[in-house]
């Protein structure tokens, strides 16, 4: 029932807490003392950090105003995410705001990842001179069912190189993909240099599923990280997401989920 | 019950056909003569034929490949649309297949349209440069919410100059607007000297509804035209709409009715 079960009474006389408070823990604790339920919190909490750690919150709507986009950063910021990512057109507001203090990531070719090759380097290019940190690519997905893959890597290594160093990740939009189609994007994303493989745009029919990113683990390079996006909705998922290998999350559920709850992640 | 009833005995007797092949006609007639059967078929031939001129026969499906775009341009072509609407990706290749026969159209922005001008303008150039000759561009629908209309204006206006003179149609994806924001984007829109103004993208939560239409024709200039987009899917609904004043339809769905029933217009 308690696995890992350990004690730290000085740090639980000091902070006291009452177990009904405990509403994110996975196991409820009732004790008259505060000592176990404290050790359960904490750890829990340190769990949520480690999550958050990995998300690039984010918000995409076509709707969004510079209000909701100041909302997203201001949340990034407090709940320490790894970026913010939010449309182009707000990049250069959003990294004036943030003034380094939270990297910045918008989308390219995106959603539908059909625009020219020329496009998207010149977008990249924007972003990053606009003071992006991290670019999220779509791939041309005509090009893969139509087994271009010379130009589908083409176009991710003029994108990557067009990111100077900046972080590139690769949209494979997996589910509109068959399994030879997204082993053979492990290959050319590997190839291309790019430093991740990304799931979903959140715009097509599905996002991430798990049997997706055992796939990719299994079939990108070892230097090549894995971001899952779309339909992330609680820490559970995101938890498993991590345990199968993934680095980075697209979602804006989990800050919110923590906002809802008040859980303030010192 | 025949409005408009007029007979031409002399072609009748010529293309005596048989009234069970009539599948298209709305009004249904069985005579042992042609005759009757005969002028109703034609009748509903030249309706459709003046519908199909408006069309912007569109695939822009995010798989998308090449053989689909080339059966789009060879059906755009047969049944004598006013243009193909693809991605920018295929507009080069389309260009070089149609030599001049056909229009072609792309979308610029698609479909979010929150890429920054800057990308707008390029992406429009890029278009162009490649052999488009229509621009269908979404407008920055978070600026407009934001009601930041200098901007969506400025940017509308810096697309038209790089259409430099090509046709450019302005996509305010109305299903995400207010009514006051549909009106003024009416305005926004004529001021900026845009061609058209168009409802819909097509990858939103609606597409075009004849009241939107309505509300257009009301509110932006008469030398502003209109394309009705998303969801259009018969010929009745097609009619309605361009007796609303309709210009431009943008759909795939009439070519593909016409192929279906192997009605050839000639």
């Amino acid at each position: 029932m308690f696995p890992q079960l350990f004690l730290f009474p000085a740090v639980c006389r000091q902070k006291r807490i009452r177990a009904e408070n405990l509403t994110d823990c996975k196991i409820f604790v009732i004790l008259n003392s505060g000592k176990i339920s404290l050790f359960v919190k904490e750890r829990e909490k340190m769990d949520k950090k480690d999550i958050l750690r990995a998300v690039d919150h984010t918000l995409l709507a076509q709707t969004a105003t510079w209000e909701e986009i100041k909302e997203i950063l201001e949340d990034a910021m407090n709940y320490n995410t790894a970026s913010a990512c939010i449309p182009a057109a707000y990049v250069k507001q959003a990294a004036e705001y943030v003034q380094g203090k939270l990297p910045i990531c918008t989308v390219i070719g995106f959603p539908n990842g059909y625009s020219t090759t020329a496009v998207k380097v010149f977008e990249t290019e924007d972003a990053i001179s606009n003071g992006a940190d991290e670019i999220d690519m779509v791939i041309n997905i005509g090009y893969l069912k139509d087994r271009k893959y010379k130009e589908v890597e083409d176009e991710i290594r003029q994108v990557h190189k067009a990111c100077g160093g900046k972080i590139l990740k690769v949209i494979i939009e997996t589910c509109l993909l068959t399994e030879e189609e997204k082993v053979r994007m492990c290959e050319i994303v590997t190839n291309a240099g790019a430093e991740y493989i990304k799931t979903s745009t959140g715009f097509s029919t599905s996002g991430a599923v798990f049997s997706d990113v055992k796939l990719m683990r299994e079939h990108v390079g070892k230097e090549v990280k894995i971001k899952a996006a779309g339909g992330i909705a609680s820490f559970d998922d995101a938890k498993q997401f991590m345990e199968l290998g993934v680095d980075r999350l697209g979602t804006s559920r989990l800050v919110k989920l923590m906002k809802n709850n008040n859980s303030a992640v010192e």
